[in-house]
Order: C-alpha cells, then sequence, then structure tokens
C-alpha cells in the first residue's frame, strides 16, 4: 500500500495512515432525538472516523471533540495523493499527544454540521428540499447527545477520557456534566462555559453578513448562487479574533503584498488583507452557510454558568478528573473564562488541572503549539484512570505505585513528617510535584499544587498531580475557608510581596499551616548587621531583572510575634542548622525554620 | 432666544449655544493640492465650525481633529430643538477641558469626508456625477494639508493647540512633524503612529462588506439602492473594536432583549446584537459609504513609523509641546502604540508628557472620560507656552513664576541643594512633582517625572511638568545613555524589587544618581535584631494586599558595599538623624541618608 502513497515515508509513519469516514444511522423511528429547542429530530445521519484499536476492555475510548469549521476527519488521509492530512494530525497517531497505539480515537461531525451529519443543508424528508432555515435550531447538548448515541452504537460505555478545543471544549465540559458516569478524564482546551459579549458580537456580525446577502434566500441557496460574499466575511471576522494582535503582527506586520509602495486603491495589498481575503475565499469552498448560522448559534447559546444557576452548581456532579488548558494570547476565549472553570470545580472539591500555556498564536494555539499541548494531553490520558469508576475519582492520591521514588529535598523531609496520613494538602509554589508526589506515595494524601512555571506545572501534569497554574498571592484569595487540612508553603515566603497577608490565608484555606524559611536572624546574620553594617548583599537584588530574589530579611522571632499578635498557635518548631535540629536559642542559632501553625481550635498534626 | 430652546437653561449654560458650520472654498484654480496619491485635487469645499473668540495676538486658536465618522460640529446645538450637540460637547464649552472663554476652537470635517468637506460622494466637475471610485485616494498628510489651508484662510498662522482622538490624534501627530513651526502643544488622544496589523485587517473586513454588497455599484450607488448591509456591516465590526471585552460585559453580558428565554431562532436576541443592529441602522443613516472606504484607508496607509526610516527621525524636528493619553482597555489603538510616540520623543530629548488613563470604555473613553481627559487637556493648554516659539519649548522649566510657592519636604530639600542650576533632572516616582516644581523655580533645571499612580501623574501635568505615566522599573531602561544630569529616587529603592539593577540603570541615564532611603542599619534597627531578633514588624507587610511596603532593609553600609564593587563613586553622603546632619559613625546613626554617586570621570555637583 505504501508503495502507491504520494507521501514520503516519514509522513505515513507517524500518521494513522489512510481512513476513511464512516456513517451511521441514529434515532430511527420511533425513536428521534428531542432537541433542546423543543423540537424533534430524526433519523440522524452521523459522520464519524475512528483510529486505532478499541481494547477488548472496552476502555481505552478517547472522544475528539471538533471546533466550528472542523470535521470528522481529525488524522491520516482520505488518498494516497491528499495534499493535507486530518485537522488535528500533529496530536493523534502513533506516538503522538493522543497516542493510538494505546487508545481508539472517535471524533465525529457535530450535529448541525455539513460534512456528512445531519444538518441544515441536509433534505428535509417532509419536503425533500434542504432544509434551510426551517431545520431546528440545535444547541451543544443536542450534539452531546448525539456524540453519546453514536457510542452506543459503537458499544462503548464509557470514555476513558473526552478532549476538544474552543467549541470542542464546550463539548467536553458537556460531557462531563451530563453524562458524569461515562467520562474518566475530560481535557477541555480553549474554551468557555460561555461566551462573552464581545464573542457573540462577533459571530452576530457574521451571521448578519450571511443573512443580508442577497444571494442567501432564507437558506435556500442550493440551487442558485451561494452567499460566498456573506459567508466570507463572516469567516474574516472570525478568523481575526483566532490570531493575536501579536501573532498578527509578528506574521504580517504593514507589508504590503508583491509591492514596496502604496498603490493608492481598494484591491488587497497589504498581506493582512491578502490573507483574510484568502481565508474567506478558501472557506467558501469547504463550508456551508447555513451550518455556519447553526453553529455559531449553538455557540452563543451555551452557557454552563446559567445551568441550576451556577456554575459551580452546575459542576456539583462531575466524576471526570478535568483539565483546563487556555493560552495567553487568546483574547476569544480568554485564560480568564477557563479560571471559571477551574473555581467552580474547586469549590466542589474536585480533581482539575490547570495550565495557562505562554503562546503568542492566540485562540488557534489550540492546534499550533502541539509540542506543550502534546505532552499535557498524554501526561492527562496517562494519568486517566482504567479501572475507573471504581475508585474515587475526586481522589488525587491514590495512584501510590507510581510515585515514592522522589528524592526529597531536606526541609521538604521535614515537612512530610508533619503530615497526617490521607488528609488535604494544599502546596503552594509546588515545583515540579516532589513533595506531593512523595506525600501521595507515603501519606496517602489528596495533593493539589500551585505552580507559577508553566513548565514546572508539565512536570506535575506528568506525575498525574493535580494542580493550578498561577502566583499563589492571586489563587489563594480563590479557594475557599477550609478547603484543606495543610497548606504548604517551603521557602519561599522571603520572596513574597506580601508574606503577612499569605499567612492568613493560608490559615483560612486550611486548617494548618506548614511554612519554611531560612532564618534571618541567625548568628551569621546578626554578626554582620552588628560588626559590619549591612544585610545579605543579594539584598540589592542585582543578579538579574527577572530574577525573584528574597526580598525580605525575616526571622524566627518575626514570625513568632506575628502569631502571638494574630492569636494564631504554633503547633510545632522545627529549628534546624545545617539540616540538624537544634533546641536552645533557635533564632539565634536556627539557619532554617519549620512551622507548623493554625487558628482552628484543634490540633491537626500525625 | 433661550425662551424657544428646547433644552433645559442648565444645558445651554455650560454649552457654546446654537452655532453653525461654515464653508470654506480653498485650492481654488490656479491653486490645487497635490495629494500623496500624485493626483491633484481642487477646488476643495471645507465645512467647520468655530467657538469662542480669536484672541487680537491670534494667539489662542485650538484645532480640534475628529475621529473616523465624526464632523465639524463638535460642539453647541444647531438648532433649538436638536436633541443632541456636537460630538465633543462634554469637552469643549465654558469652563469645560477645552474653555471657550480662553480659547478660539475650530473643528473642521476631514477631507474625503461626507459632511460638507469634498470627498468622494461629492460630484466630479469633470463628469458632473458623484466621484465614487473615481475620487483619488487621500491620507491623513492630505486631511492636514487641508486644514492648514483653512487656518491660513482664516488668517491664523500658529496653533496653540491641536487635539484631537484617534484619527484625530493621528492628525495631530502629522501637525507635529509637518508643521513644526506652527503648533505650540499637540494632545494625542487613544491613537498610534500607524496602525497594526490587527486594526488594518478589521478595516480590511468593513471595507470587503462594502465593495461586497450588490448596491455599492463602484460607489455610484447615489441614484438608487444605497450599500446599506455592507455599510451596517462595516459599522458593527467597527463598533466591536470601539469597546472593550470588560466594558461589553458590563453593558450586555449575556443579556437576552425583552426575553427571559431563548426564541430559538435567528433574530437578534441577545442585548449586545439588538445594539449592533442598532449602531448599523443609525450609522447608515448619517454616513457615506465611499467616505467610510476612503477614511478607513487613509487611516491604514498612515505611518509616521516608516517615515525617514524611524519614528525617531520621523520627530527629529518636532517644536510642540506633546502630550499623549492612552486608556489601559484600548485594543484598538493600545498604549504600546501611544507608548511608540512617547519614547521617539524621549530619545530626541523633546518635552512630552502620557498618561494612561485606566478606563473600561476601551477605545471610545476619549470620549467617555471627560472627567479626566477634561483635567488634562485643560492642563496642557495651561501650560502651552502662548509667547512660543520665542522660548525654547523644548525646555521645560521656563514658566519659573509659577512654582516656588511649594513647601518641600526635608529630604526633597536636602536633594534641591545639590543639583546644579539649570540641568537636566530626572525624578522617579516624582508624585505630583513638588521636587521637580521647587528645583524650575529654583535652578530652572529642566525637569521630568516619572510615576506610577495616575491621578499623581494629572497633578503633574496641571504644574505643568513634563512627566511619563509608568512603572520606573519598566521606564529606566527605555531611556536613553547619559539623557540626564541628575537622576533622583528619593525614599523608594527599598520598596522596588531590584534595587541593584536600577541604582545601575539610574547611572546609566544619569550622570549622577540621587538617592535617599532609611538607614537600616540605624542603632534601633540593630538593637532591635541583636536584641530581640527581628526585624522590622512592618515586614511580614500585614497591611493591605495592594500597598507598596519596604520590601528591603538596607543600610548605608550595604550601600556603601555596592558602590566599592561597582566601582562608582560617592561624590556626597548626607546622614541625617532627625533632619540633622550627623558626621561620625553615619551607618549607626543615620536613621536616613542621602546619596549622590556617579560612574562618570568628572563629579557633577554644584
Amino acid at each position: 500500500m505504501l508503495s502507491s502513497v504520494a507521501h514520503p515515508p516519514e509522513t505515513l509513519r507517524d500518521s494513522v495512515g489512510l481512513v476513511r469516514t464512516h456513517q451511521a444511522t441514529l434515532f430511527e423511528p420511533p425513536d428521534e432525538l428531542r432537541l433542546e429547542c423543543g423540537r424533534s429530530l430524526g433519523p440522524i445521519q452521523v459522520a464519524y472516523e475512528t483510529y486505532g484499536q478499541l481494547s477488548p476492555q472496552r476502555d481505552n475510548a478517547v472522544l475528539v471533540c471538533h471546533a466550528l469549521t472542523g470535521d470528522a476527519h481529525a488524522a491520516g488521509y482520505h488518498a494516497p495523493d491528499d495534499k493535507r492530512p486530518g485537522w488535528w494530525d500533529v496530536m493523534i497517531g502513533p506516538g503522538k499527544g493522543i497516542d493510538t497505539n494505546s487508545y481508539f480515537v472517535i471524533c465525529a461531525n457535530v450535529l448541525g454540521g455539513c460534512k456528512g451529519t445531519t444538518g441544515p443543508s441536509s433534505l428535509n424528508p417532509a419536503t425533500d428540499r434542504p432544509w434551510g432555515l426551517d431545520f431546528p435550531v440545535i444547541t451543544i447538548e443536542d450534539m452531546v447527545k448525539v456524540q453519546k448515541g453514536l457510542l452506543e452504537h459503537l458499544g462503548i460505555e464509557r470514555l476513558l477520557a473526552v478532549v476538544g478545543g474552543s467549541m470542542g471544549g464546550m463539548q467536553v465540559l458537556e460531557w462531563t456534566v451530563r453524562y458524569p458516569e461515562s467520562v474518566a478524564a475530560a481535557i477541555a482546551i480553549a474554551t468557555t462555559p460561555r461566551l462573552n459579549a464581545q464573542s457573540i458580537a462577533f459571530d452576530a456580525v457574521g451571521r448578519n453578513a450571511i443573512l443580508a446577502d442577497p444571494d442567501f434566500v432564507h437558506g435556500q441557496y442550493h440551487a442558485g448562487s451561494l452567499p460566498d460574499r456573506g459567508l466570507s466575511i463572516a469567516r474574516m471576522v472570525g478568523h481575526i479574533t483566532y490570531l493575536s494582535e501579536e501573532g498578527m503582527h509578528r506574521k504580517f506586520g504593514r507589508q504590503l503584498r508583491n509591492a514596496d509602495r502604496y498603490r493608492y486603491d481598494f484591491t488587497n495589498e497589504f498581506s493582512v488583507e491578502t490573507y483574510l481575503d484568502h481565508q474567506g475565499r478558501a472557506f467558501v469552498e469547504r463550508f456551508d452557510a447555513n451550518s455556519y448560522l447553526y453553529i455559531t448559534k449553538a455557540m452563543d447559546y451555551y452557557d454552563l454558568t446559567a445551568r441550576n444557576g451556577s456554575l459551580e452548581a452546575a459542576t456539583r456532579d462531575v466524576q471526570a478528573k478535568v483539565h483546563v488548558i487556555s493560552f495567553c494570547s487568546d483574547w476569544l476565549f480568554t485564560p480568564a473564562q477557563s479560571r471559571q472553570i477551574v473555581d467552580a470545580l474547586h469549590s466542589n472539591g474536585k480533581a482539575v488541572t490547570y495550565c495557562n500555556i505562554d503562546s503568542p498564536y492566540g485562540h488557534d494555539a489550540f492546534l499550533l503549539e502541539p509540542e506543550r499541548v502534546g505532552r499535557l494531553i498524554r501526561a492527562h490520558l496517562a494519568a486517566a484512570p482504567a479501572d475507573w469508576p471504581e475508585t474515587d475519582a475526586t481522589v488525587n492520591g491514590d495512584v501510590g505505585d507510581r510515585s515514592s521514588l522522589v528524592e526529597l529535598r531536606a526541609d521538604h523531609r521535614r515537612i512530610e513528617e508533619l503530615i497526617r496520613p490521607q488528609s488535604r494538602v494544599l502546596d503552594l509554589g509546588c515545583g515540579g510535584g516532589a513533595l506531593l508526589d512523595s506525600l501521595r506515595g507515603a501519606k496517602r494524601v489528596r495533593g493539589k499544587g500551585v505552580e507559577l512555571d508553566a513548565d514546572a506545572v508539565i512536570e506535575c501534569c506528568e506525575r498525574g498531580l493535580s494542580v493550578t497554574h498561577g502566583d499563589l498571592e492571586h489563587e489563594l484569595p480563590r479557594l475557599a475557608d477550609s478547603s484543606y487540612d495543610y497548606v504548604v508553603l517551603s521557602k519561599t515566603l522571603r520572596a513574597l510581596r506580601h508574606p503577612g497577608r499569605v499567612l492568613e490565608e493560608m490559615l483560612r484555606v486550611g486548617r494548618v499551616a506548614v511554612v519554611s524559611f531560612e532564618n534571618g536572624a541567625h548568628w551569621s546574620r546578626r554578626l554582620r548587621m552588628v560588626l559590619r553594617g549591612h544585610s545579605a548583599p543579594e539584598d540589592l537584588g542585582c543578579c538579574s531583572w527577572r530574577d525573584t530574589p528574597n526580598l525580605r530579611e525575616l526571622s524566627l522571632e518575626n514570625l513568632e510575634r506575628f502569631c502571638r499578635r494574630g492569636n494564631i498557635r504554633i503547633l510545632s518548631c522545627i529549628a534546624l542548622s545545617k539540616g540538624k535540629a537544634v533546641r536552645a536559642w533557635p533564632n539565634l542559632r536556627a539557619s532554617e525554620v519549620i512551622l507548623a501553625l493554625t487558628r482552628s481550635g484543634e490540633g491537626f498534626l500525625p
């Protein structure tokens, strides 16, 4: 077969190869699909593709959900001379982020689409003409119900994971709340629980352009000219929102196409104009105006936040381990919107990871950052419990055999001794997750980390830990009172702008706060100050603009005063000199201190 | 007259009252205007309005430049029963930001417009039909040339100020570089020296929508249906870019209009859709599709950065005092673009102020923040030298009689003694400008401040000081080597994240760095550390999340070590205890220290 293929062997080697789109007929009489709008629809054709092998236990199925203009053809090639593979070929294939050697991958064209699944340009059986605007308005919920129907048709009861970006991510969220018992892991990328006013506005402009096109004729354009002008304008507007200002600047700047001076006319002369024009023209070749109307409307309507009154209420029954990925430069579905999902799941005590990837590609980054997104997806799939739902998916520490091989830092070892088995631990500034990983193995805790560095966050995900990407000074106030037994802050206190406030927050969020820090009143430091009259030389922070140097000279005595004044009990004080405990004169002799503090009535130490 | 007026007397009292639009005919034969595109145009009709009285010396004229869809009618009412005043009535009138009791204000419709000035829907004298797309492509430069022609027609040789927002700001910039000798002060609001790729893309979509409208017929639509659908789409796209995501969220959120549930059809049901639809419909009533094409093209073409190879080169001959105002949430013409103007002028040693106003209103904030923008404009107009150009406008300290009434802080008094008369001084964290104001009066320095707080920046502007709104740790690296004689940092060193790096930068940018700080090695502090083993209690920063507490315990000895290591000379060391100089054991006895440091060979103290 390979000999007849136009692609070099290297290309096909890491591809799923030649694939074809299948058709399923669902909701056949007497069944029909009851839509959110109140109308019913059936039978429904669904176009789908699959890659990889379904395991005998049927426990390795991964559903991939596509975005607005995607389709069932997510990976591989339809013909040997295809110029381009499926839309997410960078992610799906042998050895890739979604490894088809391990997983059985399914991707289906959405309800309302124009690539083989029933949609507004399908034939209306009642009239034998295309539906046009007589097609019922469909929603994300309806799309997911059809996907569920397809999985049943394929004999798959549970998904190991559901994965998708943009509108695909909305479907992922819907899966977790509509079929909580059917999803072990959910990976929602560059998405939102609901569109904001600005996104609705952009969609509305696109729809207006289509509806205003004289060739649209109420969606019954199939016999005559197509509403290409309107659809092309809609695509141009959309395309601007998929990129970022920085990305556009890098790609086009103010370059002129094929010229070094202005032409002083109204042809497309800036490269960015030519690009948009090309995007518009190419789009009308492959997409249907009616589908564009219906699918953007479905996106506008989706509002998980309004469901049951709040996002917290809507996500109360989620059982899946949810992984949220956003991109710094995505201004269509912003990181703040992704954070709403993370916060809601947190407030329900659910297992969730969050990573905000620094990329210049805007919303499109979910397709254009295969390396980092791939690492995350691979990690999340590996962490998805195959034996689920027998174990409690919200308990993040039950993968004991994967950890414990970690060489712990000295202060981490001391901190670990302070933690009771099977407690809930929040590690602030958790780095790559060494402490949490060890605690999970040694103490079977339910751990969670907060970390500023994206690579460290990815490392945590690869260890299967629950982690939030962010600045701990901003993260703490988002967390509910007493949501942890221990909140740990190791060797970071002196680098904070507001250490006192962070300690207060740690005591609000956790029953016990565990802090380790270098003691600024160690005799060597005092001697320097008394005899030589200066503090540590690094206090001028000369190293680099970007360093996070220690900002403060805090001592054990400082912390003790802080506790006395704030009515905080010191449950344990471990004063260390060269790694060994010192008892007498700790504030003079200790170079490093670990404190366990509490405000609650009872202590909570082993 | 008031009795017949539909407006309540309160409204008219602070209005310029009833006004009318005048017409001037410029560039009559044998003259004609040579356009940037190479073609010529003439005669040119110009519609304009004026408010206030021209002074006998003709030195109080303020030109207001309008944005894309504005016109000559900037203030007052055309008829007693007008529902709305001119487009910038909040800013122009007796006692307002541009006070018509003091200034003679002129506003003219731009070349290419559709409100009385010659444009593409005017009659082409050669054919006696509207020009349509046969009208020559015009530029911002051409618009400004026509404005200059109008001023000459009115007998005004020099402008006290030229003011404008958005595209009006581009005209302001063009005035400063094209007619440097004719402008004393330039106030450029929410503008850019050139559009970025994203803005060009949005304009291109709008133009595409108009050009694709079957009613456009190559711009010759005047006899039949108008291209309202295309123009309305263009306006909708534009309108989204004029607001901010936050502003749209506050104004509309996901509210439905007249409904509490979805209608499941394609009518406009979200409030934001209705709003956009209304904006589109209202716009086609008042604006011309041809003008929209031509004016957006003029904006896309404008590129002050490319002129002479760089923005620095383009602004080399600017004589006006330039004031730049941007808005945090403006994503169309971003604060970063405003900063490019400021940086270029700085690098040429020009007088410039910059304020970045925190507003949720996006680009439209230039019309919607009359209070703060008004305070700034009022201050800038007051600071514009009426006797200009007799004095050197780039020297910011020549208004001696306006200052010197300031009660100086003790450390400021000491610092002032260190400064040579008529030198160049940069004050980092200048607050409301007390030190600079005093230095201007007492030492006639050329001063400039950097300040983080917007209100303090406005205060500086009201004192007529040159000031940049920003974080000094970010501002310093933008400044050229040795661009100041003194760089002052008073009582801020210990609150910095990177004090050492800031000192290095101060010594790069200035010949002498003057720094005042509380001495962390004062005996009382040493005693506390030695005997009680803790540093200052405020070092835990418990006060508030938003405070900028002192981060570091720095001593005179720390600074001396820093200087020794860095080969920095200490020109002067003033050690103070309770405001009095101490000579012996300064690091032990001084509670406050002022140091003058240098790296250059020669000292530079009085």
